[in-house]
């Protein structure tokens, strides 16, 4: 099977299906267009602009648009519209690096399908007989893709931590790596998607990607629970699962296959090359 | 400055300003609108479909659609249209990797607007002071950005060569390396951008990147007169070049600024760090 097949998943999600959902001119999300619907329904905080769902005039600063999008939701809640909710702030960016516009309970980020910004990590080892990647093993009890396969390294981003200050917390959970390793991982890009995944609903995700070269003597151990097992794979391995199996989670074989480009093992001679590239890109 | 104004010379090129030529239904170039109305104004080779260039129905298969489309332009080159005709051909392709429409007239490339491939290799030296970048600095009478500096290796891709084949051609040119050397170039992605560039007209460009990490006896020394010199820059020195000057030839600043992502010299703690990689893939 090509690589291409890997982003089957990530091309079905188009604008038209869902609802924009537009604060100051920005787009800030593809909103659900039943969920669109309910957040109309409750009070005057949500209207449409033309097709796009915005917030009231009067509803302005990160203060206000916090609490009267939090009481709309608490409503919607009652309802039973906004399951499995967190108690867990979503910080809504008119883009990376800006002031949030508002921060919203995690559980419906999905449902407003905002962009989402994450880390992933490479784990890399370099031995006589070649390269070898560190491969974790999805938990048989996580809500999402249970038992599928992952980078060394994986998480969101939550609001108030740098990126690199998630990636060390990250390597501290989920591979028991202590902070100066984590600190040598090098930053080698980033890459956007979006897809609906379930039961997530729209991902519209930047991963942020980083590579780190690992002596022997480190064996990664989850401390969080989220990971079951960790192996050690040869790089050949690695391109046959992600090329032609759906073992990993769809997101890390986009972050194997982004690795797999800038390391050279797939490259020009691949008839799918600019496609892949291009698709890594969103 | 920021790395960002090095684009700034990407943005303008707006779909809009041109007239598409479509073949087959696939967008195959961005054409002048005066150049659009030339090609018109010969024969019946090509017509208007709504606000789209395209071929007359009758002219099929490589073979007629090359003579035909040279036809028209011998005679357009007659009313002095085509300047510097140069009797090399260029083929366009539907997509890259599959085969080409029709071969045409390289003079008549930047007219038509057609998308361009290239290679471009950033040539690396690990030093125990650091890493060092090998820079050329083009001829002072080159007709495209003379003076400006360069990576080690560029060139466009020729009809008929591979990707591969075409970057052993160009080290042996630019940089007089040897082919077995040139070989263990790393390909490390791509990156396209669109470009208003005098005097080349529109620049629709793919380029094909590379590393090479060179040992300290290797010195590249050019043999076709296109580069005037080489050195040896500290990578810092690198980095203020592309980010406070113009002195690269805007493509080759693109290139560098890729190397400078995909080794985390740029990080995520740039403000525009998504941005630029957007920017980097067109």
């Amino acid at each position: 099977m090509p690589f291409l097949d890997r982003f089957d998943v990530v091309r079905p999600a188009e604008e038209s299906r869902y609802t924009r959902f537009v604060i100051d001119g920005q787009l800030v999300g593809l909103t659900q267009p039943d969920f669109a619907k309910a957040l109309l329904s409750v009070g005057s905080v949500f209207r449409l602009e033309g097709r796009d769902l915005v917030l009231d005039d009067q509803v302005k600063g990160f203060q206000a648009r916090t609490k009267a999008v939090r009481d709309v939701l608490l409503s919607l809640r009652d309802q039973g519209l906004v399951p499995d909710w967190r108690g867990e702030d979503y910080a809504v960016l008119p883009r990376w690096g800006a002031e949030p516009f508002l921060a919203v309970e995690r559980a419906a980020a999905g449902l407003f399908g905002f962009r989402a910004y994450g880390v992933h990590l490479n784990g890399l080892v370099k031995k006589d007989s070649g390269l070898f990647m560190w491969i974790g093993k999805r938990a048989k009890d996580k809500a999402v893709a249970p038992g599928k396969l992952d980078q060394l390294v994986a998480g969101g981003q939550p609001f108030g931590l740098s990126i690199m200050e998630n990636l060390v917390k990250e390597c501290a959970e989920e591979a028991n790596m202590p902070e100066a390793l984590a600190r040598q991982a090098q930053s080698v890009g980033a890459i956007t998607y979006r897809t609906e995944y379930q039961p997530l609903g729209l991902r519209w995700d930047t991963l942020f990607t980083f590579d780190i070269f690992l002596d022997d003597d480190f064996t990664p151990e989850n401390t969080d629970g989220e990971l079951e097992s960790f192996s050690l794979m040869a790089i050949d391995d690695v391109i046959a699962l992600v090329r032609d199996t759906d073992d990993f989670k769809f997101n890390c074989s986009l972050v194997i296959i982004d690795f797999l480009i800038r390391w050279g093992y797939i490259g020009p001679e691949e008839p799918d090359y600019l496609k892949i590239i291009d698709a890594l890109h969103g």
